[in-house]
């Protein structure tokens, strides 16, 4: 294969141009260009959504869902739910590796792609015969592909898989957030959306490390905000509904002493753009990682609140994001005690 | 009426304790609280993105889009379009002003509202009988309120009135895009993604001025490639068609030479993220103006690029946007000119 893009152009099948997310159907063959990285694939973990569907859909019969899924991944050459438009992340083992590959893995390695199934070319050997089609968790023997522009992350020796997994599907926010509050040339204030998920206190402890003078940890019910405290990974934690604009703004105005200097929404629910924007003091920053988050109601509701905030759209990429996300919950027991309490839960 | 809100929580009709742009349904009335403004209203300019869904929806015919402004004025006390959720802006004259209203407007003064339609209780008295439904431009007899954090501002004696609005209505974008240029710690390329038009050229000139040391202005037709080719705006023109990722990216490199450290998105058509994305360089910003971007689309396209560029939610509100605006509009013949004609083809 020779020509290949970093972005993986060339395997798009159809239509024509587009970038292999948007793609109908991309070319899963197993030989690599040189930039590429064939990964024997070991498991997929199929995104919350797309399996929700896929059961509901075939009213939880298992061997109905494998069937559409290994339907979805023949046709379109990738495990990306037509009718979701989401997919998962998967791990394997690094079976080849192009001389041109910028990822810096090598054969042997076990990594999780951290870039979504909907645009990793996928194949698959064993028609997913150790699959019930009962759960998210896919044991899978195949091979994906790489690009030169992908990302993927290997997994610690010292940490348990699912922990690790857990922790490096949002691993952007930690970064982000980190970096945004080192940007301010003096100590801010932050106040995190969210704080007892896995986003909102890895920002929180990013927070603090990255210099914030006083955080607080904001959570809509007593038991988080019992947890949270008890972790100890914020200055504050408040109790508030983060729909509801100026309730929110008094719970971080009173935590903080006025409004925050950097704001990080964590929470996926709708509704939240006000409250954020209300609870940030001018001159400061918004950082979006919510899903749910609307465009048009951060712009217009900043410009309706006469609000000079700088509005971020949480990108899920910050260079070295996986390392220092992994790295924050070895150094902060009270962030990993969360996880595993969470994945305990689950 | 009293105890009323410089955000206008008073005005919220349901759901209650939401901030008005996120109201179903705002109260109108016209009597004024004490921090409060009643303009007499003249026109209103609708959002582009919410006109033209308008207008698609009732395929053109006129008399139909005028019925559902006027329904959804009447149903939600402000003009909020609820597909696009967007409004515009209004031009009018003071009518009353609160005693204790912080917005320094006397009776008499003509006006134009910097806040969104989406948050400005508005009542309609003339059935915008005198507007055919088929332009964003709507004469229109009937009053708005103004709250204590609302903006307006006094139009100017020495510009066309009609021009001014037009100014006014974009005026965030180039007030933030120069503060992005200038905030960059060394001379940056600039692409604007539809820089013909009304905040793309202002935009453009913004770029310049705070020291951009080469723009590129991305435009959709041959006919837009020679209007802003002749206006002498942009170092480069360039024709793409903005929601195909790869042609924009290479339209944009072509232009610059690699690129852009900062992309500034003035179209409001949906589709334009991945392109946007990949036309920036490493580090670089992408401002997002258009009211048709989908933050998914953003956020992921971004993750899936592992592109490390920051992405704003382009806020409306800069202080001193207004002003800054309407003299980039006096000091640049070019953005004059180009504003006229547009005017003159409405």
């Amino acid at each position: 294969m020779v020509g290949t893009s970093p972005v993986g152009l060339h395997r798009v099948i159809e239509p024509v141009g587009v970038l292999p997310q948007a793609a109908q159907r991309l070319d899963s063959r197993p030989e690599i260009g040189p930039d590429e990285v064939r990964v024997r694939v070991e498991r997929l973990n199929l995104d919350a959504a797309s399996f929700r569907q896929l059961a509901d859909k075939h009213g939880g019969d298992g061997a109905a869902v494998r069937t559409e899924v290994l339907e979805i991944i023949r046709t379109r050459g990738k495990m990306h739910n037509p009718v979701t438009g989401s997919g998962g992340m998967l791990i394997g083992t690094v079976e080849e590796v192009g001389p041109d590959s910028p990822l810096g893995l090598k054969p042997g390695d076990r990594v999780a792609t951290l870039v979504s199934l909907t645009l990793t070319p996928l194949a698959v050997a064993d028609g997913l015969a150790d699959w019930d089609g009962r759960s998210e968790q896919v044991p899978c023997a195949g091979h994906a592909i790489l690009f030169g522009r992908s990302i993927a992350a290997v997994l610690p020796d010292d940490l348990d898989p699912q922990l690790s997994l857990a922790v490096l599907d949002v691993c952007g926010a930690p970064a982000l957030t980190g970096r945004v509050v080192r940007r301010y040339d003096r100590p801010v204030t932050v106040a995190v959306i969210g704080g007892a998920g896995k986003s909102g206190s890895l920002s929180l402890a990013a927070a603090r490390r990255a210099g914030a003078v006083r955080t607080v940890g904001v959570v809509p019910t007593d038991a988080e905000r019992e947890r949270l405290a008890a972790a100890g990974l914020a200055d504050e934690v408040a109790l508030a509904d983060a729909r509801d604009p100026v309730a929110l703004a008094a719970a971080v105005g009173a935590a903080l002493g006025g409004p925050a200097d950097v704001t990080v929404v964590c929470v996926d629910v709708p509704g939240c753009e006000h409250g954020a924007v209300l609870s940030t003091a001018e001159g400061g920053t918004v950082i979006f990682f919510s899903m749910a988050t609307s465009f048009a109601a951060a712009a217009l509701g900043a410009e309706g609140l006469a609000a000079d905030v700088t509005m971020l759209i949480g990108n899920g990429y910050v260079p070295g994001h996986a390392a220092y996300a992994l790295e924050l919950l070895r150094g902060e027991p009270a962030v990993r005690r969360l996880f595993e309490a969470r994945l305990a839960a689950d």
